[in-house]
This record gives structure tokens, sequence and C-alpha cells, in this order.
């Protein structure tokens, strides 16, 4: 344990981030310091609850030498369920398992910062968690609560045969940038000296590598997005598994078919680079790599005018439309062949 | 990974998860199975939000066996955090990391028992989590939803000059429970034939210890206490680090001090046992040990008639009182000797 984090000690450390977080939402009644924090639901809403928990070699590694990105995303990863349900974030709930070996008080205020980053951005207020040490690796596991107007959640039940089925950017980054990443590319750093770079990987490339590598380190929860959604789309699930087994879920829920067409899915242009790079193919790393963190959902109506002013700039895609079949997904292409869409990230068995 | 697991994979274990859960909360909307849960504050209630974490060989060791136990708590010290405060628990979180070697499909169904078998005590639902692979040992991460009647939460900050100090049950039995652990003891098992019986250990005092092994193992949160407080106590907190340091909270956040008798101290019978077999001093254990999971609260008032009805034969003791005088706790003793009560469990220096 670095010297400076023992001197302070758990309660000092909690003091710490008690003086340094920001206030952010007017129903916090108590916030960290007590046995549980105390909120008030705004009125006319319902409260949503989310967790979601990054594990060292597992999720992220701390050799990248990244961790007040790694801070940012634990929180971003919860926001994106918030969003996936129409719904706006307020309160965080950290737990924080700090490894005995190796973790430097440096380091722990570069997780904070990172978190605070996306709270600023989010509107979202650190209200609690639970600090202690861990004989394994560094653990973050946070819980977000949000809100919604009673009865506008967006579930991923709703999805009706004849709905379009619609994706927000474009799908593949992350994994393209995972991948860059575990052969030692690093942001804010030159291509490595000791990493093989193809003839053909020109600085266009190299900068959609890097693209990917930011979308896998920070990625960018689409909350605008899923608040406009409110009272059009009919289902909606943030992509963390991978598309094709995220609308897995939804056709599940909803006992609802998919069709999907392959030549319709957004490519991210480090997905195609990484693919080159790495053998892979670039249509698997879009709807199995997962961590996008974009937002599919289902929509009767075209979302495109309301999302336009939500969140202008952003790319949104008909990629498909809800069939009355088997509650299973089918991806299609131009042909005329056809495949049951499956596979995608499961943390129990890995990449399928 | 235990293959039954494998063939389970994330979204199976999921499933199963939340076919076995008991639905015990009228205001939950939905719950596992979404990007987030959607749930219903009670009218005229604030919200209480608590997390814990329980990390493998720091809160508990694999090797002791006892999973069906270890689920359990992980939910109970939620639970004691909302009794702290005074409330209801309604809705629990589970964040599963579960090592890629060597846990089975039976010891997570052994988790997710126990855990079931708190929420049926506690009233509480298990409303969604994350489950993931973890290279980082067994990781439990519970967060606990909570509600109160608007503004009676009782905190960590309003004790006043001339309170009583109480504390519930006895101390120093979890410590007690801890050190036989250590030592090869185990619930339903006989003593070890490996472990060296001391001749003055009595079959009575073996009951004692066995005693604290159940009350390390599976503590039991005060909430009928809790709750009967409410208009009563003006602050009170949780004994999971240990009274010399879970005192020092109340003192600083309610810039008190506090004079505690070390003669009134209620010891628990299997402390004393574990002090004279390991050589420890029995006070300490009960002032430093930690994870008793009692109850610590002033008052101005006796609170014994109102307790007697809301937890028959629950030994409440008072111990001391708060002080006008700097924010720091006081021991003393009948012959005058006093000192800084400090010390307890820091999860970043171990015990002090």
């Amino acid at each position: 344990m670095d010297p400076a984090l023992g001197v302070l000690g758990e309660f000092g450390l909690i003091g710490r981030i008690r003086a340094r977080v920001g206030r952010r939402s007017s129903g916090m009644r108590l916030g960290i310091g007590d046995d549980a924090a105390i909120l008030e639901a705004p009125p006319g809403h319902e409260v949503l609850v989310t967790t979601d928990m990054l594990l060292e070699d597992v999720h992220f590694k701390r050799s990248w030498g990244c961790l007040r990105e790694l801070g940012r995303k634990s929180l971003a990863v919860n926001v994106s369920d918030i969003a996936a349900m129409g719904g706006s974030p307020h309160y965080a709930f950290l737990g924080l398992g700090l490894p005995f070996q190796g973790v430097t008080l440096a380091e722990v205020d570069a997780i904070l910062a990172g978190l605070e980053d996306e709270a600023g951005s989010a509107g979202v207020t650190l209200a609690g968690g639970d600090t202690c040490g861990s004989r394994s690796g560094l653990v973050l596991s946070v819980t977000l609560v949000g809100s919604v107007p009673v009865g506008h959640a967006i579930r991923r039940s709703g999805a009706r045969p004849g709905d379009g089925i619609w994706v927000t950017g474009s799908l593949g980054g992350s994994s393209a940038g995972l991948l860059a990443l575990e052969r030692g590319l690093r942001p804010q750093a030159a291509w490595p000296a000791e990493l093989d770079r193809p003839s053909w990987l020109g600085p266009a490339d190299e900068a959609a590598l890097r693209e990917g590598v930011a979308a896998h380190l920070t990625p960018t929860p689409r909350l605008a997005v899923g608040q406009a959604l409110r009272g059009c789309a009919t289902s909606m699930i943030d992509l963390s598994d991978g598309l094709a087994s995220d609308i897995g879920h939804v056709c599940a829920e909803s006992g609802v078919g998919a069709h999907v067409q392959a030549d319709l899915v957004p490519l991210h242009p480090g997905a195609r680079v990484a693919a080159r790079w790495t053998g892979r193919n670039v249509l698997d790393l879009a709807l199995r790599g997962g961590e996008d963190y974009e937002l599919l959902f289902t929509c009767p109506a075209d979302p495109c005018p309301r999302l336009a002013v939500a969140a202008p700039g952003l790319r949104v895609t008909r990629i498909g439309e809800v069939a009355d079949a088997l509650p299973v997904p089918v991806l299609e292409w131009a042909d005329g062949r056809s495949e049951v869409l499956a596979g995608g990230f499961d943390h129990l068995r890995g990449a399928t």
C-alpha cells in the first residue's frame, strides 16, 4: 500500500472524497458520511436503479495506466443504463476495493477525478459508497439512482411487429480500441516502437484506431437521446455486450422476432482498421465486440426529427424491423442469405 | 469454471436468479431483466441508499465453506445500515464477481439462497444486479434501497450533550467468532482433531465461541430497534468497524464528546472465551473487533420501555453519556483512569 494511503486511512480517504465531490442534485438530503444517503424522489417520478461492476483484468488492465478514464467509465456505463430507460441520473454510490499492493494515492485521486468528470457531464452527485482494501485486483462497483416521469420508462419489453429497429452512432469502435490497447497502443502516446505497424496503416487509419481507443476507455452515454425517445420508442437497450446479444434480450422480453440487415449496420472506422490489422471480421466486431454503449431502440415512427434536436450531429441508423415471429433476431444479407443473430460477450463464457 | 456454470452462461444465471427471487415489495414496477429497475418511493417517505462490498480474503475466506452464510451476510450488513437510519429496507441490487477458477454452480446457488434467506427476514426484494467473471476472487457488492418517513431518519449528527449513550446486544462476539474460524473451528462440525483445545475450555465455553462464529457469519440486523427509535434517538450508527471507531463518527458528525464507562460495555460470552484462548484483551475485542452489527444510539430519555415492545428479550445497555467537549470519545474506568477511545478496523490500515 502507498504510504500516503496508509497515513490517510479508510476514513481519511472518505473525508477526502467527501470534500471534493460536487453537489449537483437538489433532492439530496444527506450524502456521504452516514450509514445511508437520504434522497428525495422528484415529484411525479419513479426511481430507477442500476449497478455495474468493473474488475481488474476482466474489464480493464491497470497496466494501461488509464485510471482517470477508468473512473469516468465506471460511472458512464451506469449512466448508459439510465439513458436506455429514458431516464435522468441523479446519485451515484461507489464501492471501491483498493489492492494492498501497488495502488497509489495519486491513482485513487485519478479514479475519483474521472468519476467527477462524468458526474459533471451527467448531472450526478456521488452520494455514498464503501471503501476497502482488496487482496486481489482493483474493484469498482457503481450503483446509480435516477428517475423517470411515472409510466414513461422505456423498457426492453415494448417492441411491436412492424416497428423499425434503430441504433445510435456506429459500432465496433470500442472493440477495435480494446484490440489496439491489448497490442500496446496507448492514448496520448506515440505509436510504440516495439509494435509492428503494417505498411498500409496511414495517419487516418491510426486516428480511427485512436477514436476506437477513446470509445473503449471513455464511452459517451446517450442520455439526451434516451430522454428524447420517451413517448416515441417502444423498447430500448444500451449496447454493452454487443448488438447480437443485446437485441436478443429485446426480442425475448418483447416476445417478437427481428430482421437486421447486415449491410445497414453502421461500422466504426476504427473497426475497419482493427479488422484488417488483426484478421478479424469487421461485422463481427460491430455485432459481437460489445461495450459501444450506443442505444438500440424500436420505434413505429421516424425518430430522426426529434433526435436532430436532442442530439444534433449524432448518426442514427435504421438497421431493420421488428417481426411477428419466433422471439429471436435474424441477420439478413442483400443476397438473400440469413442466419440467427447470436453470440456476443457472455461474462461467464467470454466472447462467443 | 464449473462446466455447469459455463453451460448456463451469464444470461442463463441471471434467468435462474430471476426465477427464484421472492417478490416482497409492493412498490416495484420492474425488477431483474432490464437496464435498470423501476421503483416507486412510498408516499411521504424519503429514499435511503447504502452499499457494502464483501471481498474474498479480506472479509471472508472461501475455505470456510460458508457460502450460504456469506450470501446472507452480504445483504444483512446493508440491512444493518438501513436499520441505523431508522428505515425500512425494500430493494437489493447484487454485484456478483465469480472467479473463473473453483466456484461451482452449487456454491453460487448457496450464495443466492442465503441472500434470499435474509431478504425474506427483512422484507427485501432482489431487484437487479450485475454478474461477471472475476480474476480477483469472489466479489459481492450489495446496494440496498429503503425508505423512511420524511424528516424522520436518525442521522449520526444529532447527538446532544446530556444524552445517554446506548448499545444493543453485546459486543466482541463477531470478533471472537472470527478468531475461532481462523483457528479452524467450523459451524456444524465437531471441534477439529488437529486444533489444540485448552483443558479449561468446557462445553459452555465452546457453545459461547460457536455463538460468536454464528454472530460473525450471519449477523442479525436490528431493524425493529432502529425503527422503534424514530422520534426518540437523537443519533444512531451500526457497529461495523468497532465501537471505538464508530462512536468517533457520531462525535465528529454531532460535534460533541462522549464518556464511555469501560465497566458498562456489554461483553459477549464468546469474547471472554476467545480472549482467554488467544491471550487478547476482552474489552479490546469488544471495542475494536468490529462486525457486531449492533446499534449504538444516543437518547435523552430511557428507550427501554419502547424497545421492550419492539424487540422483546434484547439486551439494551446504557454505556455512557454525551458530553459538551472536544468531539472525541473518552473511555473511563471506575478507578478514575481515562483515555481517548480510538482504534478499530480501518480497511486501508487493518486493525489499529
